[in-house]
């Protein structure tokens, strides 16, 4: 059984805010179906990188939007005019995500800032999980996720962009289904899928960046592992890359 | 509380096993947490396309996996020469649908036949939800999912390909936010992320091929709704069509 949920009441999260503490009570609050509260080893915290961001004092002063988005851009992939004469980009940026404006966030901030993606994603998790093991006693997993669109899709959904303590991809290369068929080509992006399950309950208007799934501790390491930096395709199988 | 859970027990399909008797005697017996049984108005059927596929005779005789693939495809939008001498491609197929190997499947099948996707996978969740209405009294949505690669992200990822009596997309344009600012491009695409939320319970290997969600009742629709067939992103929001 897979459960979900998305704890009301954290604190507004500034620059210099200390996540692991101010999370901390709020998941010690956490009432579970089978009557336990907390949260357990072999749980995994899912935290929207607009609050690691802004702890993280990414939210700087920027006169210029495009120009905000060029800093973080290395490649750009896609570009389409829009209506009302501006441009819509899809970029590389440097954390090596492919996303619309780069990841930098120009809608939900004060006049004249942009939120800038924290700027190592996978460091951010290992550190939120490092704080939540000394003041929980537990190890959870930590993911940091962000939104994206997709190329054939219609409608935005999270990815993982940040992880410590999780098995990104599930690979059962080599293993059997139930007709005893070795698996082929199955490597699971199982952290963009706990990603997309947060995003269920988490909800854009509701003020709850965190959710909390518990279920999938066969996922969950002991070790921070390689992150999600792992989940990013390589240039040499990126298959949409201009003359390839 | 977002639960998940892919019971045991679903018999064998074949062609022209009746779906929603199958299921009806498994879903009757799941067990939830706070005591209850069964599934409820609300709940959320995630079926893999595979099982509806066999029921609804898709498994048909071809000695060539190429010329079966070549028969699915509308346009080929990427292809790649691998080392064996082969070629990948990602295809959009007849069901409009981008996916490599136009979503046939020639591994796990048996020799000289392939395994195609529902004709029209939106009226496959229509007539099963209406089965299992039928039968168990109550609408639950239903999803049939199946397995797509992402352009710039290892690991493949489950996506809903039908549906029935579900928002398959989540507009929040003109909502507010915590901070009362307008949320801009919010379009979730929240039946992706119920079918990405379901492949982590489902898994590959297990034989599970259904699993239901609770807790996102308020996506659940009495009408069956205009199916997945909207997740689809229309040619001119495509900015990765040749010379886009």
């Amino acid at each position: 059984m897979l459960l979900a949920q998305a704890p009301d009441g954290v604190a507004e999260v500034t620059s210099g805010t200390d996540l692991a503490a101010v999370l901390t009570p709020v998941l010690a609050a956490l009432a579970w179906p089978d009557g336990s509260t907390g949260i357990a080893d072999g749980d995994i915290v899912v935290i929207a990188s607009k609050v690691v961001a802004k702890a993280e004092g990414r939210l700087v002063v920027a006169r210029d939007r495009e120009a905000a988005i060029d800093a973080e851009t290395v490649r750009e992939v896609a570009r389409r005019e829009l209506p009302d004469g501006g441009v819509m980009r899809i970029v590389e940026n440097r954390q090596g995500l492919v996303m619309a404006a780069a990841g930098v966030d120009t809608s939900n901030v004060p006049p004249g800032t942009v939120l800038l993606l924290p700027q190592d994603p996978d460091a951010s998790a290992r550190r939120i999980r490092r704080g939540l093991n000394a003041r929980l006693g537990v190890r959870p997993a930590v993911l940091v996720t962000d939104t994206v669109g997709r190329p054939w899709r219609r409608g935005i959904a999270d990815i993982a962009i940040g992880a410590a303590g999780l098995e990104v991809l599930q690979d059962l290369r080599g293993q059997h289904d139930t007709q005893g068929r070795v698996l082929q080509a199955t490597v699971i992006g199982v952290a963009d899928e706990i990603a997309a399950a947060a995003d269920l309950v988490r909800g854009k208007t509701s003020g709850r960046p965190v959710a909390v799934v518990r279920g999938l501790a066969h996922l969950v390491t002991p070790d921070d592992g390689g992150g999600a930096a792992q989940a990013i395709r390589p240039p040499e199988e990126d298959l949409f890359r201009h003359g390839g």
